[in-house]
């Protein structure tokens, strides 16, 4: 059932270490097939090293297991929030990774300093608020997805075109067109969360860039016009 | 005797250089058999690379040499007021790994800035005061145990609930239930720490997080009602 | 064709993911025959654990490419600028290192505050001013050569003596009389770029290095009297 | 011809890149044979993973070459200074590292801070003066000894309880009683400015620890009274 999926998963999440995002079990890439409307996501607090293709876990949009021995991810019903928010990606990642998770802690998004951050990153990656306690205390992962979803709504980004978030206290999630974007926005996150904390510190004022070079950046390898790349 | 302790103690040991928290002997787990009320503890000044099973010291609680050719870790005292004070735990670690250590030579204990301390550690990771002449002159390794008992016991904190500490101008001591474990808290200190300087470089006001947002997450990982996982 | 080139193109540019330089597709080296007049680069968006010696691409110095069935690297028109205003040089690189970009995002130069800069720089790693909206929107990646030069121009800077630049809010451009020099000065801009960071945020105020101590580096590696090495 | 000392030195040599304290050519080791007052240093230049045993060179104490077919370092003046000045010592090191040489950019010298450097070094690590520009112009690299000597004449500083310096707007040296100790200590020197920086980022206003405690920690290690490892 979905073995093309679940290949894309598994490779996905083995990249999380491969690439220094995550120590020990503190992160999660889920798929998604929008055609069955399943999503296969890492089983909850299983070690990379020991992670096999058969421990994957598929849910349907709703939160039903549909396959799997293993409880899914703790962290499943965000994904399935952003799943069904925003329905042009196809893989999620959410990881502790340290500069990210910096930023996040600090309560700060990132703003567009350079030319890394727009060939990704079509304007500031925002920070959600404080979580309330309720929401603290109620479907706690599902309400986080709420709070990414309300904050993209709120300020009007397109998700394609700013593919993670800060989540406030907490730490970064990213996402992409399958899982394997997904990853890699990760990785770019935090080397985008890295300079931005060494620029403030070198430069505490600096702005972000302007618009024009933001533009230039980020339409030269998204949408009709892009000439990065072999296509 | 005692060979499935050994075991535990030696892979523990060997995990701290593996893990990046020490170079050279810069280190030292044990771990207690409390029906035996016996400590095995790596020798004194023995390079991670050479050391073997059969170099690992037996002590009794009250110190004396019951196994072992080579003399224990100077800082085994340490070790054995920490035994003797906190019945549960069952492993101890001490290191000098470089951000816990900035936080012990700052002086400052670190607060719980988010979800990947919160995850592990119930609150601040203290720090001690600074230790008077006498103790420094006297029986200075046993001294250090009992400065970290007295600031856990002043300040009613949980030594299960937070399983680790800054001792004052020199680095972390860490613990578990076993040996494993207890290295584990030490890489979650050491990247915890690390977070929390960058966080405070970004927001040099920031505050500890909410007690519902702790509860949560020591909840979601700890005690009778835990999600996470697969138990 | 050229194949003495394309074997230092490639070998450069595998140099830049194994000094740690680049993730992904973040960087180009190229190379020129003076001789014939020809340019040989990476292509555009090839990973580098794909990248092999019949990927790389050719082109004239007014951009025409001459061989390849793959697109050159979006930022030849850069290299290529260079090329015809630094007759001396004989290979170009570009990267997103993360000190370096650090520096270039915060807008500022690099003093000379030690002899590790003075080995290899002759004074400040200048920073280049931000360029005009019809710059990005124009001709972006020859305007981006010409920023480079004229900051060289205007400030009457040796490229030889000065190999590499910061371009504003994008990131590190260094060369070389050769392929292989220009990423030796690629990784060195790196390292002088972390020293300088840190050297500011333990002493705001200092200065560059006097002039007697800038000669005497510099000149003991370079020119006639140079008595570094085994030449 | 002392091929016991070239082993020494080669191996000594071979652990800074792998330590991570040189990149390139940037360090040397020697060693000295105090009976014959023969020393083998590291040749001018060459990279250390093609250095060879045979390529060692051995100078006399004036500094005459006695062996070897390549030029000796540059820095060889430097350290011969130093062996004529302290005679207990038996190797030195100088190298670029990352962190020793910030602080050597800042030209401040690196308080005690901790046990970790008083495990080590018996006080502040002292940072040198300018050097004046006649030094620079004439015998630079000798003068470069002189300044470093000057440096714990004027403080009344015992070189064995202080095993290093940092050379003002260059770089670390420090040394032991033979070659591998000597790197040992331009390790601990790598480490300990490390903790340093983010400990003075932490508690700008921190101060060096109690004499009380430096003397417990390097008495515990060095001396008659030393009771750490397994002598």
């Amino acid at each position: 059932m979905l073995k093309w999926l679940k290949e894309a998963v598994l490779e996905a999440n083995l990249e999380l270490p491969r690439r220094g995002l995550v120590i020990y079990t503190w992160g999660n890439v889920s798929g998604i097939s929008r055609e069955e409307g399943l999503v296969v996501i890492k089983p909850s607090g299983v070690p990379y090293e020991e992670l096999k293709l058969e421990d994957l876990v598929v849910v349907d949009l709703d939160g039903n297991q549909v396959e799997g021995k293993l409880r899914p991810s703790s962290d499943t019903p965000t994904h399935l929030v952003l799943y069904r928010a925003f329905p042009e990606i196809g893989g999620v990642v959410h990881t502790h990774s340290s500069w990210a998770t910096s930023w996040a802690q600090a309560g700060r998004g990132i703003p567009a300093l350079g030319t890394t951050h727009a060939d990704y990153f079509y304007g500031e990656i925002p920070c959600t608020r404080d979580m309330a306690a309720e929401e603290i205390q109620g479907d706690y992962e599902a309400e986080t997805g709420n709070v990414i979803v309300e904050t993209f709504r709120a300020r009007g980004i397109n998700p394609m075109h700013v593919p993670g978030v800060l989540v406030k206290s907490h730490g970064p999630f990213s996402w992409g067109k399958d899982p394997h974007e997904a990853v890699h926005n990760a990785v770019v996150m935090e080397e985008v969360a890295k300079l931005a904390f060494h620029t403030f510190a070198l430069s505490p004022n600096v702005k972000a860039i302007d618009q024009v070079l933001l533009d230039k950046h980020f339409l030269r390898k998204h949408g009709p016009n892009a000439y990065y790349g072999q296509k």
